[in-house]
């Protein structure tokens, strides 16, 4: 490979996850694959021949979002892998590099999708154990949770990509120990992150049709971190009987890079033994879950020094993507192309892996001490908070970059 | 003026909805206005010069759905109004008459919108306690409904024009009687309805400003009929505590004709007395609701006999729909062109103006009996729902048309 990677890179060559960047404030939007340190500008590569069809691919990734491309189907966009994997592994440098990679450190990255529906999943049984003895005390885990994988429509026009700063809510709050039924206006007390990921729908499906689980990857064309912003107080009070509405809409973060699923194989794993056994469309065979350490933190404005306050990993869902995307569509519900489907909070089964805030201060009982001496039980304006994903194995490494949000006033 | 328009006709010339159709189904779709049993082909329109700028409004209205004429903004789309208007009250009937003019009984209506957001909300305080009653004995109006227009995140994919024939989902159901907490995977046995009024969204806002309840008509395109297709047997077991989701999410019907706000302003009527005051953000002055008469039958496939089952009227709503939007946005949650906002079932006071066969057969314990003879508790496969809407004062009718679809099997 003449392009030299940073063994360390989330960007290796078996990842190659697809993006939409500005190579500058006054260039325009295209699409782009993640390599290393650069970024392999999709439109210049299909000026240059890279795929065939010069004019068409062209088009298509000078578009502002994905989903045109991610329409064509996986034998053309693993085509184009390929092609990118080709040209990168050429022996020597080729006469065109200039002219088609970008650095990425100056690159802007831009929200890759038009996301048509997006749907939030509660999928680790760890996260919704932990809520549910704060939120339900008799009741932690409902009597449903086992049986299936309890999700709810989340609202698409606020997901945003990271580094979109994210305004504090203001909402109706009860305030604890006030009179009773009598909430107030305030800006949001108790704002939270929930370490989450989502799958990218590759494939329209039909009303009426569901998808079998053995037929769910076909769906799947990738996945991305996803950061489900959450105003806890605001939730608390809105929540009952129709679930969250306005402790979650007002900002949802996705990681820029669409990290293709074909690109997470090598780490698939068995997931939790299910008891009691999922239901005949639900059940799936071999390894269907991934192996994918995750990493939060938080970094006060002042000072700008990181704590790392979370250590999860993916493998603990109970529910895998397949299982999510069958239960989603067996009453006939159709998906689009674009469409985000996210896991819920990923919690581990220890403290330190827990998924918010909401569970690592514990209901803000228990506050969390930043390396600045600070503390936190939720988060404070000028706080960035930043999640990582990357999966390693046998000297491959394939990861998400991060999604971050600083809260703004 | 010259085109004759029956006096009982839901399309005066007072209301001029706008919907996408083609006038027979070997010609392309394009945008319509209804006029009695007529439709004003707005692509034909403008060709004619009706609107000036020929090319611009032919492609605008040549479309598949309405959003990017919608986008421009009510002073455009009530100035096209206005035209056609004034068209159809030319002193003798134009030369271009025919060839603008098409035949409403043949035009296939298709889906006037893509839909990129749906929020449902549950703003009839009559649905809630009946529905609270059933599902929660104890505790039928939770603490926050009075205080706050509850809402929650619907599927905007599988929302449909009327028309389309509805399959019956299968889904996860906890058999009454079976041994605790082992559900079956199933076809529906209680697939329902709901009685509901969406509104569209006209103008986009941007993340993080709320939209004043004061505001709220600038955003309100228009008005349609919207039956919340249920399948009550999924939802009541899946939907704690984050909602109902396969529960609803199957499937979802709209009236083809949007009436624009501006058409129902006679109408305006103050709404219910709502106690406790709500706070400052959902304060609205003068009346805010709306009086349009609405009416449910169902027509069973053998026979095709029609019995009406519901008669109700959106003047109940104790929130409006201001002030729906406005707590929506308090947040700083967007809103984009072509968003529907539906209001929840609307029952009125009385057992015959319920909203739902949930409530009609007050939980399957009361079956209806249909003019054949038949009975029902929830909807069987073959029966075809319909829903109408009308407003009528002082010798002025705005209608809606109506909302139908059939159960499938």
């Amino acid at each position: 490979m003449w392009l030299s990677v940073p063994k360390e890179s989330d960007f290796s060559i078996h990842n190659l996850p697809f993006g939409v960047f500005q190579p500058s404030v006054d260039a325009s939007a295209r699409a782009g694959i993640a390599i290393g340190d650069h970024i392999v500008d999709l439109a210049a590569a299909a000026t240059a021949g890279l795929f065939g069809k010069r004019r068409f691919f062209r088009q298509i990734f000078e578009q502002t979002t994905l989903n045109d491309f991610i329409a064509l189907g996986k034998p053309v966009t693993n085509k184009v892998r390929r092609k990118v994997k080709e040209w990168l592994e050429l022996p020597q440098k080729p006469e065109n590099a200039t002219q088609i990679l970008q650095p990425r450190k100056t690159a802007i990255m831009r929200m890759p999708l038009r996301v048509p529906n997006y749907t939030d999943f509660y999928s680790s049984i760890e996260h919704a154990t932990n809520v549910g003895k704060m939120f339900r005390p008799d009741n932690p885990l409902l009597p449903n949770w086992r049986w299936l994988p309890v999700g709810y429509h989340g609202r698409a026009s606020s997901i945003v990509v990271s580094g979109t700063p994210i305004k504090r809510p203001w909402g109706q709050i009860l305030p604890p120990g006030g009179a009773p039924d009598t909430p107030i206006y305030a800006a949001s007390r108790q704002l939270d992150f929930e370490l989450e990921m989502a799958f990218v729908i590759g494939k329209e499906s039909a009303l009426g049709e569901p998808i079998a689980v053995d037929q769910a990857d076909a769906y799947i064309f990738g996945v991305v971190l996803f950061n489900d912003w959450s105003a806890r107080d605001i939730q608390r009070w809105e929540y009952v009987p129709l679930g969250p509405f306005l402790g979650k809409n007002f900002g949802s973060s996705i990681s820029p890079w669409i990290v293709p699923l074909e690109a997470l194989k090598p780490f698939k794993v068995k997931g939790p033994k299910q008891t009691p056994a999922p239901l005949e469309y639900l059940k799936s065979k071999g390894a269907s879950n991934y192996e994918i350490n995750l990493e939060v933190s938080i970094t006060p404005a002042k000072g700008n020094q990181e704590t790392i306050i979370s250590n999860s990993n993916t493998k603990y869902l109970y529910w895998s993507m397949a299982q999510q995307l069958a239960h989603h569509t067996v009453n006939g519900c159709n998906v689009q192309v674009g469409d985000l489907m996210a896991s819920g909070t990923i919690s581990g089964p220890t403290p330190d892996s827990y998924g918010s805030l909401l569970e690592l201060s514990w209901g803000g009982k228990k506050p969390l001490t930043l390396k600045d001496g600070s503390s936190r039980t939720f988060l404070e304006n000028g706080d960035t908070l930043s999640m990582r994903a990357w999966a390693e194995k046998d000297g491959l490494r394939v990861g998400f970059g991060e999604v971050e949000g600083s809260v703004n006033e």
